[in-house]
């Protein structure tokens, strides 16, 4: 909004005496200083909001008194687990959707890319607040159906990206999708392949970061990672020259999802402000759905699925325990009638945990894995 | 040290077959590309040196068994602290500048910049040894003494300011000093005022980080966040056509810097590895001295000094306190017979504990306030 009013203001004052002491609104048509501003406007907003929210939830009553599934299947295999924290208020998440909606809105332009994540983030999160809802009002970790879930959110993601392939200026999003070192967008023309590929990007964010969110900070410090890797993504595929620079395809408009990455940034560390151990708030699925997605969404607007992957390491390894554990386990139980598991507890933190690693280490040390790995992203822009 | 060696093959295989299958080594004249292998070859050599430095450390004695001067100051106002910790070992710093100077060079051009911040770096972790060795060996908080200490600092600031100033290639790094949000080098020519800016710079960050040393994993991540925003500045002075876009001084060999902090980036993440809470080593002032050293000097090696002042905004808060609270104390002593005190601990973080905090909150919220610091530093590139 602060872009239209201001070059509005220019437009309308010309070269008359104000437009030149207005000169320097010029600079809200950077989008580096709008992304800044987005950033700081969403962490203001949090530190403003947060206190407010946390009353209001407690005397609503959105407080988590149940135990997490994981600390359930810890106590049936008779295993140690840190005690459930209880009188925690839940569905952070719903702060986050809100300062990042409140500072996009603000600071960018509202082009069909932005208000698409916009959208998408604001029916995840009610997907997840939902969810959420459901196990506040049982006090209990079985919320909605899992088969629900999973419904809704392929049919927003298919949505997704019959949308994009439909819009003759969007359509490359799906048929295009770069391959981490490699110079050239190989999945060329392969349309059927790109429609499961933008699907199964958005859908398996959106559960992967569900699943991280079960440490104090966790999966809103490594969401708070992958962020950065794509203010850096989308600020070179919305620019000409860098984009063929880099040999990244351009596309018009992605600058502008910088300042919606910038926005999350804002409002992840406003969370993570209340969120650090002990958290006085947890995000809940309405955060942690909607912030998947976000992700997901994002990098398929800039041909960049595969890059989440890489970028997103932690998040593919927790989601990838738990598969690993979940497979395995009724494989070896149906083959040989005992289950067997891989790791001591899945999603992975809960192995180290297990393994004996305090909160704040897990947190800290999946912290710099995820730098690692975002490091590891961003080579790929120069290493084909 | 790479940089020479494939640049040396690319020379001597010319135009050759192998010369060909080779031209990938092109790469390494990449300071990106040398700057990510820095910073993954530090976190790589502090993880594979942790755990057998830390044992050698234990084996040796280096050892914190006595009370840190907060816990006795905690005490002697009967206040409650957080219990000292004991037995854990410390000069943890040695592992972070051995793979600071390891990485760098391997990776860097050894041009007379990164030379000098290396050199300097190391004096300051010998001071700090020393510091951190009559400690251990008395068991006690009182090290050398401050005099000594200050000594050292003055006396190695003053010498590279004059350095600097001599040789004619970096005289103007004195004069030229950027002042945040103007356009021009304001101190163009004063060269009193510039040599006083200089050594102040390079003794204060020492010292500031050096006071913020005092939770698990508090000094080396606010040490992170300014590296990184010293990687996005000297990569910038480095460069010759975005120096020049951003109205920046041009550096010339200032990329090379870039690779240092990405150094830096990695050891320090390597260390955090093993530093967070429960630490499992401290940095002493070994590390601390050396990585507030290097922070001073890489500043006045790009003209910024006063980014240094926004960007370790945390720093500065930091070291204020305690001077605040020191000064103040004894003001009201002399004036009205009683000390009054500002904060109800000092340096700042223990006001913070003291308040209620936990250690992963006052870390965690140390953090975020340094990253807000560090966006409004990056601001300034554009808002003049």
């Amino acid at each position: 909004m602060l872009f239209y009013l201001t070059q509005y203001w220019l437009e309308q004052l010309g070269d008359s005496d104000w437009g030149e002491r207005l000169s320097g609104l010029r600079v809200f048509r950077y989008i580096t200083f709008r992304s800044a501003g987005a950033a700081v406007t969403a962490l203001a907003l949090s530190w403003w909001w947060g206190p407010r929210f946390l009353r209001t939830l407690i005397r609503l009553g959105a407080v988590q008194n149940y135990s997490d599934r994981a600390h359930l299947a810890a106590a049936q295999d008779g295993q140690s687990a840190p005690p459930a924290r209880r009188g925690v208020p839940t569905m952070g998440g719903v702060l986050i959707i809100a300062a990042l909606d409140a500072a996009c809105l603000l600071w960018a332009q509202w082009n069909a890319l932005v208000i698409l994540t916009l959208l998408s983030v604001v029916v995840l999160a009610g997907l997840g607040f939902y969810d959420d809802f459901l196990k506040i009002t049982r006090q209990n970790p079985e919320g909605a159906s899992p088969r629900l879930k999973l419904w809704v959110q392929f049919s927003l993601a298919a949505f997704i990206a019959i949308y994009l392939w439909l819009r003759p200026t969007t359509s490359t999003l799906v048929t295009d999708i770069i391959i981490p070192f490699y110079k050239h967008p190989i999945l060329g023309g392969a349309l059927f392949l790109g429609l499961v590929i933008t699907i199964l990007s958005i859908v398996g964010s959106s559960n992967a970061v569900n699943l991280t969110d079960g440490i104090d900070g966790l999966a809103i410090g490594c969401t708070l990672i992958v962020a950065f890797v794509f203010v850096i993504l989308t600020y070179i595929a919305g620019h000409v020259r860098f984009a063929e620079y880099l040999w990244v395809p351009y596309v018009p408009g992605a600058g502008e999802l910088t300042v919606v990455c910038a926005a999350l940034i804002g409002a992840g560390l406003g969370f993570l402000w209340f969120n650090c151990q002990p958290a006085s708030v947890f995000m809940g699925d309405t955060g942690s759905l909607a912030l998947g997605g976000a992700l997901g969404i994002i990098a398929v607007l800039i041909h960049q699925p595969f890059i989440l992957v890489l970028a997103g390491g932690v998040f593919v390894a927790e989601g990838a325990s738990a598969l690993v554990q979940r497979t395995w386990f009724k494989y070896t139980r149906i083959r040989f009638g005992q289950g067997v598991r891989v790791f001591r507890r899945a999603p992975l933190h809960h192995h180290f945990q297990a393994l004996g690693w305090t909160n704040s280490q897990v947190v800290t040390r999946f912290y710099i894995l995820g730098i690692l790995c975002a490091v590891v992203a961003l080579s790929t822009l120069k290493l084909r």
